[in-house]
């Protein structure tokens, strides 16, 4: 099954837009775990057991597992994902972005290496940096569009050729009218813009759109669904990592992560 | 030292503007270094060795140890060449970008795990996205500006505001003027493109300039030279990867290494 068609799959079986990301910092990890030497993976998979019934996707993040040499616990997570919840396809938040030779490796390590269903990559070095991703024909590819940061603005709101045309916008429509010849590609867009979720639904028609910045990052859930819906009510992986991770201090972290969870993709559910 | 003296050092030291890049791939190395666990390590330790007192920076791109699980090697080739060739910064050619939460991630990888001295960073996601690399105030930080890849132009050249400036120049004077308040920062820019390096020389004063595209990917000497130089007859990283690790097959490898990396760091130096 490819990523697209299985992350259509989990919209279905699970009822559910909503990804969860696994941004693991030890130092916000309940006591009990802080000193495993596995406590990466054992935080991570219990969360991840917790809420697979409840999630279209998995989101690790693989700067938190450099940081900490913890590439091993990143494979095993992966791993314990394809085989426990094979309905929950896992995207490799890396935003890698390089040559063509470079990219080549880089696919390595995301498709082959850890597995990963799907990558999000960077734009900025334009489409044969994208391909080596590309002939991964079952993956998917995230294009970076509209980032939920302040600084997003610095590049991807300029204005481009006759002047009405904003970086993003010419990014959603690179990658819908070009670079997406095999139906692989998806967008990341930011939350906390939903005028321009709207604007880049409008050019990428029903491509899926990976969403950032609700829960501790502000973005409105109302604001977000209603502007990035599909004509289908799917179309959109609405990422929480922080709210649903750290919602319990104590032992019993991945309950408290679960009713977040829920919690989450049921308002998201009310404005499908 | 910060990372823009020990380069400074580097340059006179050494008298060269030469880069040496470390792209790692296991399919190229020499028949009797092929079947060894640290065969990575090896290969590259011994160019670093035979080229040492040629090069202004070693660059290794962490992609081709991270497509084969050798991270630990990564981490074993930067200690080898701080504790063997301590005037010879360098670069951990990563191209990171996130969110300042993830950006502080990353930079623990790039300089406390592997103790680079300086990153390539890409630009897109802005300044925030910036800031946690410069906390380190000892390091480079080495943004994307104008790439080498035929793709650079899909997003880097596109004309922006009253339509004369172009997205690369736009990063280079954010760069310039508001991002490097601690002058740690320093651009990436291609030799495929002369004309591109003297205008970012231009806008961006003494900076440094690393630039890949000579050798494999066809950049001129001259003309990179001649467009990227300082008034000081300096200011350029100039990259060479491919044709200096795999100019020779056999077990004398390195000593042809060696050779063609002496060859252009005088064809550089007759430009300067």
């Amino acid at each position: 099954m490819t990523f697209t068609e299985s992350l259509a799959a989990a919209w279905k079986t699970n009822d559910s837009l909503l990804c969860v990301g696994l941004d693991p910092d030890p130092a916000k990890f309940p006591a009990h775990l802080k000193d495993a030497p596995d406590a990466i993976f054992r935080f991570c998979s219990e969360i991840a057991d917790a809420t697979a019934d409840l999630a279209c996707a998995f989101k690790p993040q693989i700067a938190y597992f450099a940081a900490r040499r913890a590439e091993d616990q990143l494979e095993a997570l992966i791993a314990h994902i394809h085989e426990r919840h094979p309905g929950v396809p896992v995207i490799l938040d890396a935003k890698r972005g390089d040559i063509g030779s470079t990219a080549e490796q880089y696919a390595i390590e995301a498709f082959e290496r850890y597995r990963a269903d799907a990558v999000t990559v960077n734009p900025y070095m334009g489409r044969d940096s994208v391909e080596p991703w590309l002939a991964y024909k079952d993956k998917g590819v995230i294009l970076l569009c509209r980032t939920s940061n302040p600084g997003g603005s610095d590049l991807q709101f300029q204005k481009v050729g006759a002047g009405e045309t904003a970086i993003f916008e010419l990014v959603a429509r690179l990658v819908a009218d070009d670079w997406n010849t095999t139906g692989q590609c998806a967008l990341v867009v930011g939350a906390t813009f939903p005028g321009e979720i709207a604007r880049v639904r409008e050019i990428v028609g029903e491509m899926p759109l990976l969403v950032p910045g609700i829960g501790a990052q502000g973005g409105d859930i109302e604001a977000t669904v209603m502007a990035g819906k599909t004509a289908a009510g799917t179309g959109l992986m609405i990422n929480s990592s922080r709210a649903i991770l750290y919602a319990g201090k104590g032992e019993d972290y991945a309950a408290a992560a679960r009713k977040v969870a829920l919690e989450t993709r049921d308002a998201i559910n009310r404005w499908r």
